[in-house]
């Protein structure tokens, strides 16, 4: 994207390219039906939990407690009735679960509407928790302020942010972003990751423990039945951890109708909270009620969840000078959300996802800029692009999208292969349907995809059974398998599942009674869940498996995760790039701990833009760092290959000749797309439509093909003789360009 | 194996045969040096815990309780300091762990050094724990036996049972073992698994219930701390499977140095024992010292540990008419040892194993007699053979012999490549190699086994880059996979390992007070683990799983398990035969749970016999019955394959021609032996040594050659088209007869 700062200039690009698709992005979710509801669930369980749980974080920090005296009475073993004097906590925190999910769902619901981009999702993240309780520890003892100033005080702090985020906007900083190049973008990802899983073991450890906020003497807080409800916390959060992960790979399983498998790959996580929700009840008579722990979120009814919308009419009784300070936070707050926002969405639109719809990165922050100036006048906490959930909203509708490819063209194949075509006339009919089902965006005439090519084994084996011409049969053309292979990844761009979600986050806030039932163990498990879900996919994290990887092994690594980098950069580099990489999580992890300056962590990471442009390079050879991390403004200069056709390769076998050629092109062997030259010239996979998205693209130069999103079905390259697999891949090295007209002819 | 009741001509056999290759099962056995310790180790492990657990069961069932009172004080919590009258319980069973193991360890020192079968691993199992359970209940209410003279009156119940399998072994009832097929085996063998996960869920459950034999008020005890014994034992106990099962597989991981995944791999179990059982030490302060709980052995230098040894003195105190009852539960005990010693011989010989000494199935029935006649003379239960841990055995004997020959043809290849060697000198090189490591038994001159041949893939690659004869690098011969191809499953037949585990059983008895350290929750994870781990090979497990295996994905099945069956048999036959064998399964298990002629259920499964025999071929094809479960009794008629050559098959791709010639022997394509006709004319995949095992091997008609064993490495034949995945592979059919000079030959 080009780097300008012409005003509003960014705004008005974003605005013409998705007012384009505004109203594909509609009738496309709609047209999906009834399968929409997977990604959806999927999603608003990823944001709706880790809301409620900050949410209960908020209210511990921003409460104050009042004790209150209660007897019980307990049944302490069979023989020995024990009275307790049983103290019972009640604190009223400023801000509750309620409140977080009301601004999760306000946010929600107008960014899926009126927002730019769709894939990104918005809720109140720890970030913002921090802040906020960092501004209530200090509003708490000021005279002038105080607890009950808190909420005007800090919508002044909106306000501000809300102006810093309008000047942002219109001043073109997001044009920027490009300059962040995958090394920041990952570290990021990983370090959300961390604080998640950071958040689960804390969560367990506590279980164990006697709650911050009953401090006091429950029959469920004796050591014995604490003991045991730390043991119970360990069964629940182990037991949702490992069937969730189990669950999402149903589609592979081997086990059970297809249908079955592919409910469980779409609502198995949601299921799980459910059944582990269900096994929580199990234990009957003997077992105090307070085991296991569960969600303590407020009514929505209670008197405590009204007091902050009507704030607006206390902000003009703050002092001045606090309306003045208040710029500070907010400064803090801007960049976090600047960059926060900016990470979230370029996270959910990588590369690999063949995204076709552009992208909207200035318009979005100036919307972001409206919410926060909205939830501070209505005293919510604002909300914001949050990680992992974008990237894994993104990755659940490029499932849902291969689904409903798959559908239809199985059915083609079938209703072909009834009629009795040949292979040719077969994958013919399978690329007009493909084309048929493709988004019919006006001003992308040109750039109609098309199906990837026939595996070379399948023509092979097609032209030696007789001709391309003759009938196919179940023998050479497998449907189920050979489609998954032919479908490049997309995904389903459309507004309906955000909307959906944020109406559901919506409509926690009445179902807050249900809600509670589900314990705080399950909690842990599901924040590890989203932990380790978010890492596949990550080439940071899988470089950091790679140094753990046997020497041996390494070429497994290739294969799976198609990462070009194993073959072109020496192994010392990879290892000093990732360590130096590690280093630099570490530090911002550290970071983190710090009190106050805490919350500042993303600087750190802004920090790495100008590291990554002046001082890597310096470092590490250019070629190994493009391989590496290849930044859009480094492009290397374009050089034209002069690619053997497909069937010289094919067939020639004369290694002796063709091996230059081949050590040249062999990265690419994989469908993938090396960025040699300039990315105009070298696409392969899927086209990544360079003429809507190149001009203005700022995501991630991800160069790694990656088909995991979906169903993994990672394609086992039979590895012939050394590291290189390319003999029988040979079929695929060629550009698309050639298409299926090339493919025909020199097979009869 | 002939079925000839002439007396001693058996035992004759067994004896000529395993005499022959006496010294070779020693020195063999002492040169494979410290690496015997890693199958030992896990021998061990499986065969100590469960007897130690038998042990405890029949020191319960044997035993009076003696209540005392002790005064404990206790602390509750933190505010209350209750004081509870404790009632503690010492139970003096007859026989307690100390002496099963005494058994155990006795009987395998004597049967590993005189045994026919080294294989075999003897111990004290469920129905002879069962029978003697029986049997005090029975004796203790007699005024004229009673408690005291109980154990007398077992060594008169040994005397007979041990005149019985005299009578057994000399007349020959093992040649009828042959009538046993793999339908009997397995389901014997899947019923001792469900028994072992039986035990292991019924302890788990009891984990939350107050212990039969401390029915007395403990801190330990009240509600709240076994709900937290409860949950800390699921946490034990699943922890333990889980580790244990992936550890096994940790040769095949992608982390860490190839020495470790090794290590890991061999002793990972005992080590999971040892890490969990540290766990258990984990929670300090506060739970008290029967959370979780442990082992409850007796000391055994404690007087009650020495009665049964001077019991011969008693015997002949007992009235003669129980002299003469006892032969009542010998006859019971002699039909159960019988068949379990047998099977549990033959299931450690399975044919997939590809044994190459001889079995003793006649002479080890005697040997059992004398063992029994000696157990019953000093007062301990008798062993017998046991299931499963003598296919464990086995198999992880396969796993050593694997690791020893490849890293001698590692070193050989390495070495060979160095010298700039051709592939075929490599190959050749290697096959000598291969030979010498072979068992030099004297009578063996004439089936010295090849290597497999080498993979087509290989071979097509070699040749295209240029000749046969060129040097050999990297990218054509990739060393660590192409031998682990290479490979035949091969087993390290000795006696040193059953001997070392022998004699570390007998350890255990002095290593009583260690052995207390491990909580009990621990032991039913290692139950749960030895049921799932016995699972994996066998065929009827195998087609239970594909019953539930959705229809498009059979193909699966018949590519990791080999099962040719999927295709030659149509699915209905199969769904018909599994479920009948299921159902006879679950009718067995049923019968188990009868109190006492539950022991009995060996003869339903003898039932068996002639249920196969006569009725199955009524309702199920004799084709099909044949692939399903192959009968040494009902081969058909040999036929001569005219299999092309290697060479004619693995260049022309003209399928029009061979399609049915491939057809006819596609199913043999992995390496496999398919008895379609006599076995001696279908063998390829490793030459069985029909002269020597086979007119006496009454081991399971195993068709399925089976990869398993040892490191998982199932070859994913690339599905080039259809169900069927042959044109890679077609360098793999030919017999090993054609030998390697037909393999160099043509290829230059």
């Amino acid at each position: 994207m080009e780097e300008t700062f012409e005003p509003f200039r960014g705004i008005k690009n974003d605005l013409r390219g998705r007012l384009m698709c505004y109203k594909q992005d509609w009738s496309s979710g709609f047209n999906a039906g009834i399968r929409i509801l997977a990604p959806t669930t999927y999603i608003f369980f990823a944001s709706a939990i880790p809301v409620i749980s900050f949410g209960e974080q908020l209210e511990r920090n921003t409460g104050e407690l009042n004790y209150n005296l209660k007897s019980r009475h307990v049944v302490c073993c069979n023989l020995i009735h024990v009275t307790y004097l049983c103290l019972h906590v009640s604190a009223d925190g400023v801000l509750t679960a309620v409140q977080t999910l009301a601004s999760t769902a306000l946010c929600g619901i107008i960014h899926s509407i009126i927002g730019g981009q769709p894939l990104l999702i918005l809720g109140v993240a720890e970030p913002t928790v921090l802040m906020y309780t960092f501004m209530f520890n200090f509003a708490k003892d000021r005279a002038d302020l105080g607890r009950n100033m808190f909420l005007a005080w800090t919508g002044w702090v909106c306000v501000w942010t809300a102006f810093l985020l309008f000047l942002l906007a219109i001043l073109g900083a997001c044009s920027i972003i490009n300059r962040f190049t995958r090394l920041a973008g990952e570290l990021f990802g990983l370090l959300i990751a961390m604080l998640f899983m950071q958040q689960a073991i804390k969560g367990l450890v506590d279980e164990f423990r006697i709650p911050k906020r009953e401090d006091l003497r429950d029959v469920a807080l004796m050591p014995s039945w604490r003991f045991a409800n730390g043991m119970f916390a360990l069964v629940l959060s182990f037991g949702l951890l490992l069937t969730a992960l189990r669950s999402r790979k149903a589609r592979s399983w081997r086990y059970g109708t297809g249908w079955l498998r592919g409910f469980i790959a779409d609502y198995g996580v949601p299921l799980m909270v459910l059944v582990w929700t269900g096994v929580s009840y199990m234990p009957a008579g003997g077992v105090p009620r307070g085991i296991p722990r569960r969600l303590l979120s407020p009514n929505p009814w209670s008197p405590g969840a009204y007091q902050n919308w009507t704030v607006i009419k206390d902000m003009l009784n703050v002092p001045f000078l606090y309306i003045l300070g208040a710029f500070i936070p907010a400064t803090m707050i801007a960049v976090l959300y600047y960059f926060d926002h900016s990470v979230a969405s370029q996270l959910a639109q990588q590369q690999e996802f063949n995204l076709r719809k552009p992208p909207s990165f200035h318009y979005d922050l100036l919307l972001l800029g409206f919410l926060t100036l909205l939830c501070g006048l209505i005293g919510i906490p604002p909300s914001n692009g949050v990680i992992p959930q974008s990237p894994m909203h993104t990755k659940s509708l490029a499932t849902l999208k291969h689904q409903l490819l798959r559908n239809r063209l199985v059915a083609t194949a079938r209703q072909s292969m009834s009629q009795n075509s040949s292979l040719s006339q077969l994958y013919g009919s399978m690329q007009d349907a493909y084309r048929q089902m493709q988004t019919p965006l006006i001003y992308q005439e040109q750039s109609a995809r098309g199906l990837k090519e026939l595996k070379d084994s399948t023509v092979q084996l097609a032209s030696s059974m007789g001709s391309m011409d003759a009938p196919v049969d179940d023998s050479v053309f497998d449907i189920d398998k050979e489609i998954d292979d032919l479908l490049p990844v997309e995904v389903k761009e459309q507004r309906v599942s955000n909307l959906l979600q944020a109406m559901m986050v919506a409509g926690c806030v009445a179902a807050m009674p249900l809600l509670k039932k589900i314990p705080t163990s399950v909690l842990w498990g599901y924040f590890a869940f989203m932990a380790i879900e978010s890492l596949p996919g990550n080439q940071f994290w899988e470089r950091i498996l790679l140094l753990f990887t046997a020497p041996s092994r390494r070429y497994k690594v290739l294969e799976d995760y198609h990462a070009t980098f194993v073959e072109s950069v020496p192994f010392k580099a990879i290892t000093a790039f990732t360590l130096f990489q590690t280093a630099y999580l570490l530090v911002c992890f550290g970071i983190t701990w710090i009190p106050i300056a805490g919350v500042l962590f993303p600087l750190m990471i802004m920090l790495l833009v100008p590291v990554r442009q002046y001082i890597l390079p310096k470092l590490f050879k250019g070629a190994h760092l493009t391989d590496l991390d290849a930044a859009e403004y480094e492009e290397s200069p374009a050089i034209t290959f002069n690619l053997p056709t497909e069937v010289d390769m094919g067939r020639g076998y004369s290694f002796a000749e063709t091996r230059e050629v081949l050590d040249e092109i062999v990265t690419r062997s994989r469908g993938e797309i090396k960025h040699m030259n300039s990315p105009k010239v070298t696409s392969s996979g899927g086209t990544p439509a360079t003429d809507v998205r190149g001009h203005s693209s700022p995501r991630l130069s991800e160069k790694a093909y990656s088909p995991r999103v979906g169903e993994p079905r990672p394609e086992r390259s039979p590895r012939v003789g050394g590291r290189r697999a390319f003999s029988p891949r040979i079929g695929e090295i060629k550009p698309s360009k050639l298409g299926e007209g090339a493919l025909n002819s020199p097979m009869k």
